[in-house]
This record gives structure tokens, sequence and C-alpha cells, in this order.
């Protein structure tokens, strides 16, 4: 079944297209604050748990034994935009390692950030490995065989020891049970546990907090966090939400998109998580409910709130830059006087 | 309200993301053969009735006066992907009006067909708007101009003589009023008017059969039919689902996308007009719906049937060429048996 429509498209005064979507936010106690569609039902979290996956990363001690910078870390926690410094970031990761682009298996694709991507056409380049947007993280992932020493080779496999690692991490946080009948594999070929919304949230509500998890976990989580606030534009780059959003809130928001429109998200301050899903996977529409709970639940002030509307009511241009319509969240998503 | 969900996305054996929609088939004669969802609700059609927009360019004799050669006439119905023919069509078209590409007001945008768009970045070059997928729909609305002896400037206002003349068309072939507050703006800033879907499975029933329309335009309709048929390749390109569709039917089957997830058909053999939307606006989706409604009543060969199960269940790949998913249409859109 559908879940509700969260989000209208509007083109003039008609509605063109409609979104379906769920959302859950929950506190660390476990707690639904709210939750709209179905919450239970798994859904692939993708690269929105990326700075769950670089938990055992940081609490395992790799990153530091490899001298990873802040930054770097960041970009661990991203799916960049393949602009210039992002590809140098991973290059540099990969050298703490004594490796090279061929230890990456996230497979290259045209950078998503369009300028930079003809740039590098411009210049007689083709795309890499360190293009794709999840290189950060493999790199991670490469960084955490090393310190774990054993085979790069394979990183990849949900056998290998980095990716028992990472799920024993997912299980954990999110207190729910990831066997493989919820396995599916991601774009950049990791496994990727298909998980209940309402336990997604509950992981960052926990990744948020530091309440419910070790000590160690904490710790890594808070610096985690600290880092993408400090550094948003490695998190994903140029012009993008997730980066914009960070840039704008530091470390009160934490939020990050996954493939097939998911996000999960942090609100620290008020201890909440935060996970959302757009039911058709268009990235578009999961902005606008996760900009839209972010303005409900982020105790803003009215100067904050008048900068997200850009994000919780886009407009929409033509390619004359002419706007022939918005995105709006319905009553559903945001009801009236919220 | 949602359609019924009629396409479902999965990742290994879970379903990831799920596109409703509504679908309408339609005789000549306005007889519903087909309704899946809300078909009476107005949906602007976008580029899917470029064809329709094309019947008075050659009614009106324009097309022939200017000596539009058939491929001309096939991109005047395309959204094409910027290929190094397609422009070099579009620049074609305008010549033969003694007009260059500062002429066409539909904006410039980089090559739907990523190669041709690499090319370009890679040749130093930068899109005009010969690029735009519109641009030959644009050059034939310039033709149009030309013929009936106007001011070609403002041809993509509502008020201008060719757009009234093609809403006039619009209304006299779907059998829908199409007033003022039905109107939005399209990418290319040409008028769109929303229209029933059951209204555009008419307009396109009668474009597939030439009944209830005049000779004249049944004729142009034929003309249209077989200049597509006979040059797929210039009415989208190179591995798009409208080219690759036509060239494997022929006359049999027509095929066009637009934006938003809208596709309107015809399948001129069983005296039928399709239209589909994709409530969420994804072109992915709308191309399955689209298959399945063309494998269910196009009256397809066994093998016919098989070389049509690539776009009806089509495989997902990640970034290092692995299956991870596929999609599927639900029960609702392909009762079990057909």
């Amino acid at each position: 079944m559908s879940n509700p429509i969260l989000v209208e498209v509007l083109r003039g005064a008609l509605v063109e297209s409609r979104h379906c979507g769920a959302v859950a936010l929950v506190d660390a106690g476990g707690r639904l604050v709210l939750g709209l569609g179905d919450v239970e039902r798994p859904i692939f979290p993708r690269s929105a748990v990326k700075a769950l996956q670089a938990l055992a990363l940081v609490e395992s001690g790799a990153a530091d034994r490899f001298g990873f910078t802040d930054e770097e870390l960041a970009l661990a926690c991203s799916s960049h935009g393949g602009e210039r410094e992002h590809v140098a970031t991973a290059q540099r990761m990969l050298e703490r390692l004594g490796l090279d682009v061929a230890a990456l298996d996230c497979g290259a694709h045209w950078p998503i950030h369009q300028p930079s991507a003809m740039a590098l056409a411009r210049s007689g380049g083709a795309p890499s490995a360190l293009h794709n947007n999840c290189s950060g993280k493999h790199a991670g992932f490469l960084c955490l065989a090393c310190a774990l020493g054993v085979e790069t080779r394979g990183y990849v496999e949900a056998s290998h020891p980095v990716q028992r690692e990472v799920r024993a991490v997912l299980e954990s946080v999110s207190g729910a049970a990831l066997p493989d009948d919820c396995r599916g594999v991601d774009g950049c070929s990791v496994p990727t546990w298909a998980t209940p919304l309402k336990n997604l949230a509950l992981a960052f509500a926990r990744f948020a907090t530091g309440q419910g998890i070790s000590p160690a976990r904490a710790d890594a989580a808070a610096r985690l966090r600290a880092v993408c606030a400090a550094h948003p534009w490695h998190v994903a780059g140029t012009g993008r939400f997730c980066t914009e959003v960070m840039a704008a809130f530091g470390a009160r928001v934490f939020v990050k998109d996954g493939g097939e429109a998911i996000f999960c998200g942090a609100l620290p301050e008020a201890g909440l998580g935060i996970a959302v899903k757009c039911d058709d996977g268009a990235i578009r529409a999961a902005e606008v409910m996760t900009a839209a709970v972010i303005v409900r639940f982020g105790a803003l002030s009215g100067a904050e709130q008048a900068a997200m509307e850009r994000f919780v009511h886009p407009t929409l241009r033509n390619w004359n830059g002419i706007a022939i319509g918005v995105m709006r969240p319905t009553e559903a998503l945001m009801p009236r006087g919220t």
C-alpha cells in the first residue's frame, strides 16, 4: 500500500506530480515522536547511514592510527560530488594506507557535480573510482581492513571482516536484526541491509545523543558529527542539500541522503533521530520532507525558518530560468500552523 | 489521493521503491478500454503531445512549403538527445526558414545523451538552444509562424498565433476544453494545457486511426506517424525507450514521452490511444507502465513479447555492472496470465 502523499509538485496553479513517503522521528529512548506512513517497513538505508558505517573506523582507532584528518573523516561519511578537492581528499586517504585507486571496488562514474564532470571531460579526462561519490567511504573501509590486519581484497563482500564489523554496529545501534534475507547490494557494491524506518531513526537518536551505546561509540559518534558539522562541503558538495543545511546549522543538524530517496538525520539538541523515505525514490521530494521535519522539530529561530523556506518550498525553473512551479509539503507532513 | 501502485522497484528480493500511476486506453469512439487510477484528472501533457502540436505544421502546408524532410518532421515531434545529427537536423530546419539559433526561445541545456554531452565538453564547446531536446519542435513552431506570415518573435507565448493554433488543434482532437486556468509553462517555455488522461488517450486514438477528425488532419496524422516510424532515432535518440520501441515495431506502435513521466501512444492496428502518467514524475516507471500496456494490447507475437521483456522487467545494475535488482509491473497493471 502507498504511504500518504507528503509532497506535491505544482506547475502553475495545478498539481503535476505527487510523492508519497514515510517519516519517523524517534528519541534515544525509542519513543516515536512522529510517525507518518509505515515506519515498520524495512528500507534499504543505502548511503544515508555512511556515518554509522564509519563508527567502527573511528572507535577501533583505525582512523587515528593512519592519521585521517577531520576533512578525510567527513569524506568517509560522504556522498561527494567528485569535485576536485573531494577527489584529492580520497586520494590522500588511500596514500595514508599505502594504497591507490586500484584498491577501490566502488566502480567509476562521472562526477555528480555537473560542472566538475564537464571540466573533467574538457580536460580530456575520464572518471575513475576516485570520482565515485562513495570513494571516501570505501577509503574508510580499506583503512579499517588495514587496521584489522586483514586482506583488503574483497572488502565489499558481506563475508569480509570489514562488512561483518559494519553489520554488527548497524544491528547494535538500530536495535534491528539484519538477517541475510534483508541484504541487498548497494550502488557501490557493498551490502546494504533493509532496516525499519523507526529503527534507523533510533540509530540516529543514539548517534545524536550518545545514549544507549557504549562510551567509546558515543565518542566516535560525537567526533563524526563534529567533523561533518565543521566540513559539510566534504559530506556532499557545492549546492547540495546536505552541505547547505549543515553549513547553515552546524552541529545543530546532521543530515545525510541515500539512494532511492532515503534521508537519515539527527537533531542533537532535541535528542531526536530522523529517518525519511520517499516511496518512489525521488530525492527532490525526500529533501522537502526532510526540510519540513527540520523546520517542525529543529527549534529554529524565525530567521532560520525563513532560510529553510527555499528547501521547504523550492521554486522550479525551466531552461530559460522562468519560475514555472513550486514544490510543497502537504498538510500530512506540515499541518497548518507549524 | 494516490493512484494505485503500478510499478515496483526491487533490490535483491525486497521492494525498495514503489510508483503509483494512472493509465487510459481509449478507442476512437471514446470508449475506455482500460482505465487504471484517476483518468479524469487533468495532467500536463508536456512533450508527449509533440506529434499533436505538429499537426498544424503539416495540415497547413507549412512543412511542405519550406521543404521539411521526413527526418526533419520526425525531429519536430521529438525530445531528442542532442546528438550531433539531431543538432544538425534542427539547424537545417532553421536554415530553410532563413533563421538561425537566435530565433529559438527554448533555452540551452547540455545534450540529454551523455556521451554527446561529454564529447561537446571535450571539444571545448558549450550547449546552445539547438542542443535543447525541444529544438526540433521549436523549429516547427517557427515554420508555422513563417507560413502564417506572422512575427516569429514571441512564438512561445500563449497569445501568439502559433500557440493559439496549437491550442485549437489540441482542444479539437482531445475533445477537452483547455481554458486558461489549465495552462502551465513547459520546460522550453511554450504553454502546456492540463488535459484529462482519457482525453489524451482519445486524441491519440484519433491520431492513430484518423477517425473523428477532418480528412486533412487525418492525412497529417498518418504522415507524422509514418515519419516517426521510419525515423525513430530522430524522435529520441540512441538507447532511448521511444526510439527502441518504435524501431522494433515500426508503424504498429507510436509512443512519446513527456516531462514528469507522461507517455502518449497509439496502437493503430487495435485503433487505440494510450495515455500514461506516473504520479511522481519518474520516467523509469512510466516506461515500464507503457511497455506493459503495449504487451497487453499490442497483439504481439511471442518473439515480440520476449523482446519487450527488457522494458517490462528492466534489470537494474550498479556502477560495477552488477545486477542488483529489477523493476516489475504490479498485478493491477499486468494481471497474471497477460
